[in-house]
């Protein structure tokens, strides 16, 4: 049995249904010899630190019902410098500007040689490069399945399952708010800020929806998608991106009359990253409705894959976050 | 760099496919470290063993040109039981009533300690717990993604990238051949016997179909989804099934009017393991059309994950049993 001592920094939704599934599978993971150990838990404000491990009920609890994790005023950051453990799991909010704590966090932990496993879209879409090569000087692994498609596998798929195979191009829905107002205008033939308002009643969008509907998000998990399953070099910057504010009910109407959806496409291939809406035959694989979201890869042996799974959801998102820890520390 | 000297035992359309893509990928191969040797190759009546390498170029023009692939009469089986390697790539046909030379074979292999990669689904359909008990007791490896799905990856996705999570129920569809013919017989509004017919000589059904159209080969993937990522203990003879030979266009035309495909559906769940003609919506994930193949598994905490791809081909197969080679071999 291995004693893996991991901190969970950023206790937001994402941070909280890991705390959540790591208590649910401690029995499971200790059969597969993974004794998970957290020994600190940072929010934006406030931290709980306990060597001897934090209890995972009483921390989501207290989260609950005061706003706070802890009482601790140590920052996610400091826990990471001063606090000896195996893992970080990041889990801080995704700022595509600067890459925000969540770049500082994962190159803290990779200077002492700490182990990542991260939801976090934006140091990944910003400085891929320079963070896999400071993981990698460091011998640490730097996981990070959840930044894309939540609990659908894309980056596993690709370079584990799919192993061998050269990736060709590569075409998909990565945004389950746009796929649900897309899907929810062509049903009701209402205009996209009447859904956009059922969208943002229902929690699907955010109450500043422009980082979802303007395709920045899309355009986000691209660049990872491109550097990662496609070993390219590129930055949030190349890749060209149309959102789906100016569909109207009527394009989605005539689209559906000649037997086709609009859904909003990120695709990568040879020439271009690139994310717009697109017309989707209703009869493709492509074509999935409501919030899910799709991917679908051309491969030289396997031919094409497609894979369509939830893209969010906080246990969802942690199921990435629990199946990249696996990967790292089972045998 | 690590050397592994392999057999390929069965050179058919799989086994031909594994040569070739052994031979396209060497150099990947070599760039991850592994350098793979082909030291023999037996197909059903001759062989050709090198301690130095099959040149597998040559092998692949010998069988085309002259159906044999050498001139040493030793069987697959002896090579196991003599010849120095690492790895079996067992490509034999399936039989389903014995399991055939393919469970000879595998367990010759895991009696001298070798690890197994195989597209052969009758060992597995038949005896899964002994065979992986003596690969077991052996320290060996047998993986076998290439008996159900073809290029879809299915025992590798569930099992590896979404590990962590409990596999609650899965249906799909494991068998081109079935859905070829339906498709086209929804289609054309033509009988079975016609489509069968167009299938056929098309090649994408055999002169004797009954293995595909009776539901035999759906039900040994079910067979082995079932032991190996539902963690059953059963058997061929434990699965409910009904082929597609009495389905009618009448049928079809009727479903279709609905909004419903007929498909033959492959499920497991707690109370059963079924092979029989289901009616899917035809906006839903399973209702793939032509020869594709899909599996769709409900999990705990990812929820609902559908995959779709190639179920079969020479070189899809191949694709999956390279992956299975990487698993073991990398690192």
């Amino acid at each position: 049995m291995k004693t893996i001592r991991a901190s969970i920094i950023g206790f937001g939704a994402v941070g909280q249904g890991v705390a959540k599934v790591l208590l649910d599978k401690r029995d499971y993971l200790r059969g597969i010899g993974i004794d998970m150990k957290v020994i600190a838990i940072a929010d934006s404000r406030t931290a709980v630190v306990d060597a001897q491990g934090v209890d995972l009920a009483s921390a989501l609890s207290r989260k609950k019902e005061t706003g706070a994790v802890g009482s601790d005023t140590i920052s996610g950051t400091e826990i990471i410098r001063t606090v000896d453990h195996e893992l970080v799991i990041e889990t801080t909010p995704t700022n595509i500007e600067t890459g925000g704590v969540g770049l500082v966090n994962m190159m803290a932990a990779f200077e002492r040689g700490m182990d990542v496993v991260t939801s976090n879209k934006g140091p990944l879409a910003l400085k891929y490069g320079e963070v896999m090569a400071a993981a990698k000087s460091s011998g640490s692994y730097c996981r990070f399945e959840a930044t894309v498609g939540g609990a659908m596998p894309v980056i596993n798929l690709a370079c584990d399952v799919l192993a061998g195979n050269r990736m060709i191009s590569m075409e998909g829905i990565f945004n389950g708010t746009c796929n649900y107002i897309l899907s929810r205008m062509m049903e009701e033939q209402a205009p996209y800020e009447q859904m956009l308002a059922e969208a943002q009643e229902l929690g699907i969008a955010e109450k500043d929806p422009s980082y979802d509907v303007e395709g920045i998000d899309t355009a986000s998990k691209l660049v990872i998608v491109a550097n990662s399953i496609f070993g390219m070099n590129v930055s949030y910057k190349d890749v060209t991106v149309t959102g789906i504010t100016r569909i109207t009910p009527e394009a989605l109407s005539l689209a559906n009359a000649d037997g086709f959806a609009i859904k909003l496409i990120g695709e990568v291939n040879d020439s271009r990253i690139n994310v717009a809406p697109k017309l989707v035959p209703l009869s493709h694989p492509l074509a999935v409705g409501g919030t899910l979201n799709v991917f679908s890869v051309q491969t030289d042996l396997a031919g094409p894959i497609t894979i369509t799974g939830r893209g969010a959801g906080s246990i969802e998102t942690a199921s990435a976050i629990l199946s990249d820890i696996i990967s790292i520390y089972r045998n």
